[in-house]
């Protein structure tokens, strides 16, 4: 039996086949133009393949309400070409077959449960904070979807009290993502996060702002264990400060994991959104 | 087939037994004085009954973790009586019967979703806001525990502009609740919330913290409805506020429920904690 998945991203779009153990037997990268030149590549790649189900872990935001006209499409996204597509739809015309679909974070916080620092437990967040912040939620063993998924990088921060950047979100200015993704942290010092110094000012903010949304996202779900990917996160200098500030603002009111297993980061790096995604296809046979 | 429940509250214990349909055979109030003076009460209006299974809500923090060695404890209340008490080892010892455990909240999240304001959906928060903020979550159809249950009442909260008030909360100070409880309302005026005049600054700022707390929980949970109770959550003025203040701060960025359908007051009232419990009760025997 053969699984197929789709990492749908806003500039590549992964794609992989592999057995149910999870092997991968063929594996692609291709840019992310426009729907028709996209999808015609995504097509030309599963239709070596006899597949039993497939699953898509897709940008978005994304309409994963079963109830609604518009299960399947990515809905608001600034990529125009792709805003009100009906990817699901799609692929569904070309397969008939069982196909998941989710969030790329939401596969991606599946994979490390699965396969990754999660394993073993239950429940986690995968945060992925980079160019942009977003999170996805399994607990209970399943991705977590209500009227629709998670975008908790959009969060209502306090500020940090050195901090008087205006933020950088379209939507919000000062929300998490506008003050914590990759793109704040060099407007605010006019200089790309990766190159400045590992004692520079820029990561206590940052740390601070990324304890507290895990503060709020603790007391909200109370996961096992709270992953960080993206490429922000590999600052290894972060997650030191970022316990300390979780410790401080939760001040002992409930005992958490201890922080070096609680706020940790990815085990399975940039394999954790298609091993997500492919799990979620074998969950899509039964 | 009887159903036992327990809503043990910080000053009231209530007991009910009732059929498979959640007929009321038999409910009593007891005052939450020692465990052991308590619990007596419990079991001499238990064993008139041969129940099928027990459901137990309880006030909090809670072990809800099955792992643990504590599962089932009262861990750090400041009643000092029930500090540490092993709350359902003393019922199971009692009563040789399936018994489920959760805090009053999730049940009470649970008897809304199933037979109150959010009937017919797989999802909800409620959120009780009185003495306390408490909140309880049910995502695909269940209570969501991961290392704990949601201690979502002390979130880190942005400072209403107006509002210079210290707050109430002995951990945290300026949290959720220490800033939106009925205390804080109380301490920040000098006057109990209910005797403030429906126009009153007090509601726009109570609005401005609840409405935040909802979007955080949107952003993280994305429940299919919102239900609030407890006393503060009576005050119909807040609702037209706090739903305004939640669309200015979501901004648009995705797109919720109609807000009148999203953001409510709870249907069961002061029943919603023992309907659920009950329910919980009737799961527990599968």
């Amino acid at each position: 039996m053969l699984l197929g998945a789709i990492e749908a991203g806003g500039t590549k779009f992964v794609c992989a086949v592999s057995d149910l153990e999870l092997n991968i037997v063929e594996r692609i990268s291709l840019p992310t133009t426009t729907p028709e030149e996209t999808l015609n590549a995504v097509y030309t790649f599963f239709d070596n393949y006899t597949l039993d189900a497939l699953a898509i872990g897709s940008f978005g935001p994304i309409d994963v309400n079963k109830k609604s006209p518009t299960y399947g499409y990515i809905t608001s996204t600034p990529k125009t070409a792709w805003k009100n597509f009906d990817l699901l739809g799609a692929l569904k015309e070309r397969y008939n077959l069982p196909i998941a679909f989710t969030t790329d974070v939401n596969a991606a916080a599946y994979g490390e449960l699965k396969h990754g620092a999660a394993k073993g437990k239950e429940s986690c967040i995968y945060l992925t904070v980079g160019t942009g912040i977003g999170g996805g939620v399994v607990i209970n063993n399943k991705v977590i979807e209500g009227f629709s998924h998670p975008e908790m990088g959009h969060l209502v921060v306090k500020r940090h009290p050195d901090d008087h950047f205006d933020g950088v979100c379209p939507y919000h200015g000062d929300c998490l993502e506008g003050l914590a993704a990759g793109p704040a942290i060099e407007g605010r010092f006019q200089q790309k996060a990766f190159e400045l110094p590992n004692d520079h000012q820029a990561w206590d903010i940052e740390a601070f702002y990324l304890a507290q949304a895990a503060v709020n996202y603790t007391l909200t779900l109370s996961p096992e264990i709270i992953i960080f990917g993206g490429g922000v996160s590999k600052q290894e200098q972060l997650y030191p400060k970022m316990r300390q500030y979780f410790a401080e603002l939760m001040n002992g009111y409930y005992a958490t994991p201890p922080l070096e297993d609680y706020l940790v980061y990815c085990d399975l790096g940039d394999n954790a959104g298609i091993t997500g995604t492919l799990l979620l296809a074998k969950e899509a046979i039964k």
